[in-house]
C-alpha cells in the first residue's frame, strides 16, 4: 500500500506549504502570492489589489445551536475584511459563496444575507458577486475580498526591523473566552432541556466571538497621522502563532511583557471560571481579529495618540527568539500553538 | 410558526436574486456585480479585472468514488477558467480553499493539488493564495478566478442584438453523458463486487465529464480575427438554460436549429442506451464548458474561420420566445430546464 500520512502530522501552515511548495508565480501581475494575509496583485503604476478568501464550514468555525445566522453572516464578512486591512489595504468588493442544505429555509439564509449586508454596509464594501449550492452536509460559506493599496504603504509580514515597537490593537483574548462559555452553556442546556442558558455578564466575550469587527478605524488612524507600520498581520489565530509568523518571515526574534498584553476585564474574569489564566487566551485563543503590527521606535510618541493602540514589546534579533517578559518578571519563551485543526 | 419557505420553490437562480436584490453597487471600482460569469472591478484605464468563485461540494458536484483526485483538481480549475473566458478576459490568478476531512492523506492531497498544478502550467495562472481547513463532513473546494479584460472587448451577457448568428464551440452533452456511464457503472459495481466497470468505448464521454477543458482556444482566435463577439456565456448548465440567460438579459428572444447543435456521435450512441435522445442532454445536460456567443450577421464568414465554431441560430425579437426548429421543421419552446439543486 502506497504511503499514507495523516494530515495532522503537517497541521494547516505545513500541509499548506507542503502542498504549494511546487507552484511558482510566473505572471507579471502577480506581486506576492502564497503567505500573507492577502495576496498582491497589480493594479496601476501606483495601486495594488489585495485578494483573500476564506472558508467557513459548520462544525468547524461556527455551531449553528448558538450562533444566529445574521450575527455568522456578518462574521463571515469581517473575518475577511480583517485580512485586507492587515495588509494597510481598503477592502472594496466581496464575492459570496454559500453551500446549503435543503432543510434551510429562505427565511434562514434571508437572515444570514442581513448579516452580511449589514457587514458590507458598515464596511462600506460591494458584494459583487458568488455561487450558491446545494449541499448534503453541513452549512459552508466561502467569502473573498478585494481591496486596493497605494504600492507605497502596502504592509507585509516580512519587512518588521530589529528594534521596532510591537503593537497591538484593542484586547485579546475575549473571542475565546466567549466560544467557551457558549460551549459550557450548551452543555448544560443538552443535559438539562428547559435550563435557560445563564449568559448575563458574559456580554463583552459572547459579543467578541459572535460579531467580531474588523479594525478600519485603526488603519484610518494610521493614515491620518501618516505612520506606515513597517509589518502588520492580523490576529486570527492568537498573539503568538501571528508573532510567529511576523518574527520568521521577518528573520527576527520578539520580547514581549506579559502586563503589557491588553486582556478586557471581562475576558479575565470569565476565563478564571475555567481555571485558565488569561494570558493563555491572549496569546493561544484566536478569532481576536484585531491588528499587530511594527513601527520604528521613533514613532513612539505618535503611536501613543492612537487610541486602542498598546506597545507589547519590541522586535530583536533572531538569536533571541521569540520570548515572553512574565510578570514575575522571567522570560518565557513563546511557542506558535496556533490551532491545528486536524488534530 | 415564522413563515417556512423551501430553498425548491425559488431554485437556484431564484435564490441568488431573492437574497442579493437589497444590495446596491456603491464602489466606483465596481463596474458590474451580480448577474454574469464574472463580477467586473476596474483596473486601470484600459483594463477591467474580472472576478469568478465556484464552490464544489462532494456529494453534490463530484463524487470520490470515481473521480480520480487529480482530475477533480484540474476540473476545479477549468470550470472557474471557463467563466473567465467567457468575458472574452484572460485568466492570471487563482485561490484554492479546500475543506477536508481528517481522514484524507497528505498523499491524497497531493494528487488534488496535482491536478490543480496542471491546471494551472496548462492555462497559465498562478496560485496566489487560499486557505485550507479541517471538514467534519465531505470534502469541499472553493476557487476564486481573477483576470483581466480591455475595456473596450469585454464580453456580457446583456448585449446581443437582433439577428445576431448564435454560435456553440465544440459539442455539447458529453459531460452528461460521461456523468450517466460512471453512475451505471458505479451500481453495478456496487450491486455485483468485483465486476468490472465496462468503461471502453465510452472515453470521449467520460473524459468530457471527468477533465472538462476551458476554451482559451476559442478566445485566443476570436482575438487572432479580430473578433468581438456581441454577447457571450459559458455553457454550464446545460445549452437552453445558458439561452435563456443570454435572451432575457438581452431582451430577445432565440430560434435555434436541432440539426446544427453539434453533438459527437460518441455521446450520440452513448446516450440512447440511455433511452434519451442525444439532443436532450445537449440542451439540458450541463457542464459542458463550451462557450456560446452571438456575432453580427455580417461576420458570418470570418466566424467560420474559427474552427470548432458552430453557428446554430440566431437572435430574433423577444415576442418569439426561444425556440428551436426540430430536424423535422416543426417550432419546439426551449425551457430554461437547468438544473435546481435543492429539487
Amino acid at each position: 500500500m502506497a504511503k499514507q500520512t495523516e494530515l495532522a502530522e503537517l497541521g494547516e501552515f505545513g500541509l499548506i506549504s507542503h502542498l504549494t511548495k511546487s507552484f511558482k508565480n510566473k505572471k507579471k501581475s502577480t506581486v506576492y502570492g502564497i503567505g500573507d494575509d492577502c495576496a498582491v496583485c497589480a493594479k496601476n503604476a501606483k495601486t495594488h489589489t489585495v485578494i483573500t478568501t476564506d472558508l467557513l464550514l459548520e462544525g468547524i468555525h461556527f455551531d449553528l445551536t448558538f450562533t444566529p445566522l445574521k450575527h455568522l453572516g456578518y462574521k463571515a464578512v469581517t473575518v475577511n475584511l480583517s485580512d485586507i486591512y492587515a495588509m494597510n489595504a481598503i477592502p472594496e468588493q466581496i464575492t459570496v459563496s454559500i453551500g446549503v442544505s435543503a432543510k434551510f429555509s429562505v427565511e434562514a439564509l434571508e437572515q444570514l444575507y442581513e448579516g452580511i449586508a449589514l457587514a458590507c454596509s458598515q464596511y462600506s464594501v460591494d458584494l459583487i458577486g458568488g455561487d450558491t449550492s446545494a449541499s448534503i452536509t453541513g452549512l459552508t460559506i466561502s467569502i473573498t475580498a478585494v481591496g486596493t493599496v497605494a504600492t507605497q504603504t502596502i504592509t507585509y509580514r516580512n519587512t518588521a526591523q530589529c528594534n521596532d515597537l510591537i503593537c497591538v490593537t484593542g484586547d485579546l483574548g475575549a473571542a475565546y473566552t466567549g466560544l467557551q462559555i457558549m460551549q459550557r452553556e450548551k452543555a448544560v442546556f443538552q443535559q438539562s432541556k428547559g435550563v435557560q442558558p445563564k449568559l448575563e455578564g458574559y456580554e463583552y466575550v459572547i459579543q467578541r466571538y459572535l460579531k467580531p469587527e474588523a479594525r478600519k478605524d485603526i488603519i484610518e488612524q494610521l493614515a491620518k497621522h501618516n505612520i506606515v507600520p513597517t509589518a502588520m498581520i492580523d490576529i486570527s489565530d492568537g498573539l503568538s502563532s501571528e508573532l510567529f509568523h511576523l518574527c520568521s518571515q521577518s528573520k527576527l526574534g520578539c520580547k514581549i511583557f506579559e502586563e503589557k498584553v491588553p486582556i478586557n476585564q471581562d475576558t479575565a474574569q470569565a476565563v478564571q471560571e475555567f481555571d485558565i489564566e488569561p494570558i493563555i487566551p491572549a496569546l493561544n485563543g484566536g478569532e481576536d481579529y484585531e491588528l499587530l503590527f511594527t513601527v520604528p521606535l521613533h514613532l513612539h510618541e505618535n503611536i501613543t495618540n492612537i487610541s486602542d493602540v498598546h506597545i507589547i514589546g519590541t522586535m530583536v534579533d533572531a538569536s533571541q527568539s521569540l520570548h515572553m517578559i512574565s510578570r514575575s518578571g522571567s522570560p518565557v519563551t513563546l511557542k506558535a500553538q496556533g490551532w491545528n485543526a486536524f488534530d
